[in-house]
This record gives C-alpha cells, sequence and structure tokens, in this order.
C-alpha cells in the first residue's frame, strides 16, 4: 500500500508508547506520534486533532489586557467574584446575545470554562449527600469525564444522538427518578459532533432540572456558532442563542472566551449563575463551609481555594471584549465564522473521496459548518471502518484527529477540527484523502 | 471609653452578619466590616489584614507579558507542561537561589501557588488508600485547611511553636508513625508567625519524610525574606535559601511570583517537583489514569482538568522574571525589603505602646522583620488579651488584624501585614496604639 508516511513510524512509535488500540490514547499521545512522525520524515501533517483557535486573539482584548498592565494591576489580587466591570459587562452580554437576565453579581470569572465546570461539578456533588452522580450528554469533551475522576465523583452517560426529539424526555427522566443525578452537563453546538440541540429539546432538559431539582450546567463555549441560524451574534436583537436559561432556574451558564474571542491563551471564562440559584441557601453548605448559599460557596470557597481568582490584566480584557460585543463595535462572530467556511470546505473533500459525515444531522436537518466535524468511511463491504482503525490509517496518509470513542460516541468515525487548516494545504489534504481512499476502496 | 470608631458601628456590623466571636470571623468578613466603617465614619482604617503586595509589580514582568500579548500568544493554549523558558528559568531559579538541581521538565507552572497546592494535596491524597491526611506545621495560611475541606481529605496538625529544636522530630514521628500522612505542608519564613524554622528543623523534615515516605509541600512564598540572614537572594552564591530539597527526595516545592516579584494579581507560581519523586510510578494512578508517574499526573489529570494550564501571557512574564533574577539584574530582594522597613516601624510603635510581639523568637534569635508579623496585649492582669477579642478592640480604634487561631495558633494575638501602611500613616497608627493602650491599660 502506498501511504503519505511510512507505516512503520506510526505503528512503532504506539508500540514503544504500549498503545495498539488507537481508541486508548489521548490527543496528546496522537499529538505525540504526529510530532515524531513529522521529525522523521519531515513531511506536515494535517492538523485535525487540537480544538485550538486558529485565528488572531481578540485584539479589543488584548489593547486593554496591555493598558491594564500598564495600570499596575499585576500586583493587586483581583477580587475573587471579579472585577466590577467585568461582572457588570458580562451580565449585559448574557441579556444581548442571549436574552437572559442575570444580575452582575452572579457572572463570576474562572480560569477557563474548564475550571468553571471543575468547581461547578464538585460544588453540585456536595449539595445533597443523596445526589452523588453528574450526567454527561454525549458525546462530550473527554476531559469533562476526567474531571470527575480527578475529583472522585461518579458519572453517567449517553449518547443523545439515539435520543433526539421526543425520546430526550423519557430518557434523562430514566436517569433523574433514580434521585442520584446532581448536575448535567451539556454543549450547544456540541463538542465533537456539532449538533444543536433544538429549543424543543432544551426546553424538555430545563423543565426536568426543575421537576427533579437537577442543575444543568450549559457549556456555551461555541456559542453563536451553529451558522445556519442567521442573524445570531447580533446584540439585543433576535434571534438569540438557544440556552436552558429559558426554561428554569436551575443552571450555571459557561460563557468562555477561548473559541469566541479566540482568546484560549489567557484562560478566561464567566459562569453566569441563575439569580435563584445563586442565592438558594443549602444546609449541607452551611454545615462544611459555614456559609449556605450556592453562589457564596461558589466563589469563595471554590474558586478562592483553587486558585485565588482568575489573571487580573485578563479580566480587564474580557470585560473590554464583552462590552465591544455587546456595543456592537466588534463582530466576534463574524470572526469565527472563518472557521465554518474552512469546514464547508473540509467536508466537500471528504465527501468527494469515499468518506461520509458521521453525525451529520440535526433531526433532519445538516448540522451546521463550525469549528469540529465528524467523519467515517465505509470498508468495501459497505460497514463503517472502526474509528480507532481509521485514525491509525488517517495518520498513515498524514491526516490526524481523534477517535469518537474518546467523546462518549458509539459511533464509528474521527472528530476534526478545522481551526488550524491553511489555505496552501488545502491541496495536499484533497491529495492525500484520494490516496487514502484509493488504497482503501 | 474613648474609641476611634463608634464601638456599635463594629458591633452591630458583626452582630448583623450574625459573628459575635471574631475568632470565627474570615478575613473577608473582617474586611467588610471595615469597609462599612470606613463607609459610615469616613475614618480610613490602618489595614493590615491583607496579605497582599504593597509594591509596584516587577517592571521585568510587565514588559515581557506585554511583548508576549503583541506576539498573539493570548490565542494559543498554553502547554500544561510550561512553555519552555519558564521551565529553563525556572530551574535555573531553583539553582541560583537554593541551590538545588532539578530538571526544567519538572518545573510546572501553576495558577498561583494556591492551585500548585490544591493539585497536590488532591494527588497526594490519592496515591496510597491507607495515606489519607494531611500534616500542617501550624501555624499557617488558613486557606490551605479549607483547600482539604473543599476536597474531602483529611487534616492533622500542630503549632509548631511549641516542637521547636529537638521536640520536631519526635512531634512529626508521632504522626508519621501511624501510617495515614501522605504530605505535609509548611512554609519559610512561616505566614503569620514570620518564624523560620533553622536547617537541623529542616534536615529533620526531610529525613523523616523519607523514612516514613511522606511527601513535603514546601510553600516557598516568601523565600528570600529572612532579612536577618545577609546575602540571601544573590544568584549562584550562598548563603542559599534553606529547603527541604536539601535533605530528601520526597518533596514539591512551590515558588509564587505573588510576594518576591510583586505579581499577585496575576495569578502564578512554579511547582519544582523533584527528579525523583516527578518519575516514580504508582500503581494506584496506573489504575486511575492509565498513567503512573507523579508529574505526569500532576500535569495531566490535575492541572489540566482544573484549568488548561496557565494563562498563557503570564508564563512569558514569569520566565522573564526568573531569568532576569538568576542573571543578576533584577534584585527583587530589595524591592521587597522595604516590607521588613515598615515592619521594623510598626513593631517599634507596638512596643512603646503596651504590645507584645507574639512568635517573637526562632528559638533564642529575634524573628526577622518581614512581610507579617504578630503582636499581642496583655490586660491590666498581666494576662494575654484573648485574640478575638483583641481584634474587635483594634478595630475600635481603627486598626485590622487576622485573629492568630485562625491560622491554627495556639497564642492570643493578631496578624498583621505591614505591605500596605503608607508613610503618611504611621503617626495616624501612633496615635491610635496610644489612644488603645489608654483605653485598655
Amino acid at each position: 500500500m502506498n501511504t503519505v508516511i511510512p507505516k512503520e513510524i506510526i505503528d512503532n512509535y504506539f508500540k514503544e508508547i504500549e498503545i495498539d488500540n488507537l481508541n486508548r490514547a489521548s490527543i496528546r499521545q496522537v499529538g505525540a506520534a504526529v510530532a515524531n512522525a513529522e521529525k522523521i520524515t519531515g513531511k506536515e501533517f494535517i492538523h485535525f486533532e487540537m480544538g485550538v483557535p486558529g485565528i488572531a486573539p481578540s485584539a479589543v482584548g488584548v489593547k486593554a489586557q496591555k493598558e491594564a498592565l500598564d495600570r499596575g494591576v499585576a500586583a493587586k489580587y483581583p477580587n475573587i467574584e471579579g472585577i466590577p466591570e467585568l461582572k457588570e459587562e458580562a451580565s449585559r452580554f448574557v441579556k444581548a446575545f442571549i436574552n437572559t437576565d442575570i444580575a452582575p453579581k452572579h457572572c463570576i470569572p474562572t480560569c477557563g470554562a474548564m475550571q468553571g465546570t471543575f468547581a461547578a461539578f464538585l460544588l453540585c456533588s456536595q449539595l445533597d449527600p443523596k445526589k452523588d452522580t453528574i450526567l454527561y450528554i454525549d458525546p462530550g469533551f473527554p476531559v469533562q469525564k476526567m474531571q470527575a475522576q480527578v475529583m472522585g465523583v461518579k458519572t453517567e452517560s449517553f449518547d443523545v444522538f439515539e435520543y433526539r426529539a421526543e425520546k430526550l424526555g423519557p430518557k434523562l427522566e430514566s436517569y433523574f427518578s433514580k434521585g442520584n443525578i446532581c448536575c448535567v452537563v451539556f454543549s450547544n453546538p456540541n463538542n465533537p459532533s456539532w449538533m444543536c440541540l433544538n429549543s424543543d429539546e432544551i426546553r424538555t432538559i430545563g423543565e426536568l432540572a426543575t421537576k427533579y431539582d437537577v442543575i444543568i450546567l450549559e457549556d456555551l463555549a461555541y456559542m453563536t456558532m451553529d451558522f445556519r441560524r442567521e442573524g445570531l451574534g447580533v446584540p439585543f436583537q433576535a434571534p438569540y442563542q438557544l440556552s436552558v436559561s429559558h426554561y428554569t432556574d436551575n443552571y450555571v451558564m459557561m460563557i468562555s472566551a477561548s473559541k469566541i474571542f479566540s482568546y484560549a491563551g489567557e484562560r478566561i471564562a464567566v459562569a453566569c449563575i441563575s439569580d435563584k440559584l445563586f442565592d438558594r441557601s443549602y444546609e449541607t453548605m452551611r454545615q462544611r463551609y459555614g456559609i449556605s448559599k450556592f453562589g457564596a460557596v461558589y466563589a469563595y470557597d471554590m474558586l478562592y481555594s483553587m486558585s485565588s481568582g482568575v489573571t487580573h490584566s485578563v479580566q480587564c480584557a474580557m470585560a473590554a471584549m464583552l462590552k465591544a460585543a455587546s456595543d456592537g463595535v466588534y463582530s466576534f462572530r463574524e470572526d469565527i465564522r472563518e472557521y465554518a467556511r474552512r469546514t464547508e470546505r473540509i467536508k466537500k473533500a471528504l465527501l468527494e473521496n469515499g468518506f461520509h459525515i458521521v453525525y451529520d444531522k440535526d433531526l433532519d436537518e445538516p448540522v451546521s459548518d463550525g469549528f469540529f466535524f465528524t467523519f467515517g468511511y465505509n470498508k468495501p463491504d459497505g460497514t463503517p471502518m472502526e474509528g480507532g482503525e481509521l485514525l491509525r490509517q488517517l495518520l498513515y496518509f498524514g491526516i490526524s484527529g481523534i477517535v469518537l470513542s474518546s467523546t462518549g460516541s458509539v459511533l464509528q468515525g474521527i472528530r476534526g477540527c478545522s481551526s488550524n487548516i491553511r489555505e496552501d494545504q488545502f491541496e495536499v489534504f484533497e491529495e492525500r484523502l484520494r490516496l487514502f481512499n484509493q488504497a482503501n476502496s
């Protein structure tokens, strides 16, 4: 078989690190295998594995951050609850783009949504001794499951692909009715599938959260990136980002600067806690921490003990980016629309070379083009190539990604991220797909 | 009694927040009471309560951070293990000022030492099911105990004041020999007492750590700030910072930028893990995380899941500050010596007005002047005023602090921090001490 990268280079590397099944390889291990192959062969891979911004950071943020440094904020511990202007602007941003009212006091910065969910998982798991389990609506971000493992909290999960529309409610209730679920995490659009639950489905999640007193952690890492819906991302104007906050008071929304503002390096997000949940008192918390309110424990026990707050100059950057977006002078969605353009071209090339899109539809509508996409390949007998095997084959042809199984998916395929493909790489990419298809069909 | 602040203003505030005993008030609650009194009376307090830098942030750091932002690092996720130049410079800094050899690979940035200890506590508590308890050498930083409470790990502690010199070994062994201690945390100089364990005592800690296989977390937040020891803080030249790393391989040193570089706002420290400990394999870790080495789990499971690494631009700042210090072009110790000058004047005023220094000696030598100091007051009958009562009385006279009991101390008194007193406040301070003494003697 004619491959782009000698097979032994890939195979030997994985043998060396004791990985024989690529379903068990972490992103980092795949990345290391790719780096090793690039070094030996001098051939650059098409890097679909990493979900990192591929455009410049928000200029508004960089400018504000530098000005803050000039003011000497580096010496001053940041307020744990967040600097006032950030809290104000986060509240305003939520109103502008989600049309949800949250008081500034209840918008709290975190060191990325990663810290935001870590702190929320830990807090939710301590509120009620009977509710000791996190439910993941999969496919999802693998590290969120690792978080539960790190803190020793139990988990349950299901692949929502098989439970869309009217099937979602009964599926959720089958978990909630057992009484052990403290919180649910989901993302819209979803990493990796880029599916978007529709408003009926999100309403179902919200209503059941209220009924069973479960907290919903809504990860809005990719908010407004459903590029099928024109008009999203215009401040104070419908349509708005779909959100569970429209249907329940039991929620925490995580709004991260990483993707929407291309600010991943600086580690900031805002946890927007519903007004009611923020002020809700828990006797368990009073006994454990001497304070009882959800929001206060979140800030003063969780976030305080995890990092003493969020980098001061970055809070200033975030405040400025949120403000510029709400003011309508920073059209962040137009910047990140570039990912959709790249994904459209990538998908076209995949389809022309024998591949298919794995998570191809939201109910009866094709999924949006965006940051992530999923793809699979059918063997000559018409059955899908197993995900781990597919990744190995792709690596032979200089294309990387992550296996869908690592995201809790029950389907066979690969998650790709379009963010880092360059204009000059499309031709190489298409040629590699052609060679792959030739070798495997 | 003639007070500076009407007593009712203080008393009513604490009544309102249901605190009748000031031993139970957090720093934050004291701060809120003070802010309330300042607002009502228009009189500024002497703010001894907050341990925050009172000088400008390192100019070297600010410059490097702004340059990094100009290079666009804000868009790029930072390497979880730290950017290469930071790792190199951390290793070199440790050699320059502590005279300990640690490979760059084993120096990993954290979002402040707060995240560094959180991650280390959690990891240490998971290594061996029998070793489920953290031992604190008190008095210490209260939030480090809150961290254990947040993660649900057991704790033990003792006030080292009563176990100095040859008493320290037997005391430690009385804990270690039970077999349940996973790690020990201590700081030198110590927050709040500013005591410094001497090299014999630190050797004892190190040797027993090796004997009983316990990990020592050495919090070097105030490194080189024992201002009695001239010549500290000169790169690659004795004397060096005392450190447990000279006596055992079972250690993690936390080097924070917050105080030594006045960079508290930006949340960065470096966890320097001993070469041997970093590479040590634990079967428990392999089972739980699929990887077995202490250092790898620390970075890729703990830190990754807690914040996806440390703010990228701040890593660049830290690398530059460490480098400038090791190059000998940034004499950071001379900048922070200002705290010792302030503390010397404060202590003099205290002693002239009937107060005494609580933790006054390291064995037979007076403790150094530095960032924190401790003080108490004897009642007319010659017995010490109880700490909570003393704080309340001080608040009546416009002076704040925190009660020593909150730090695990068995002695009666107050922790003060000299960092934020201004030149123009000394006269006011002395007058208030005089009034306090008049009213209470």
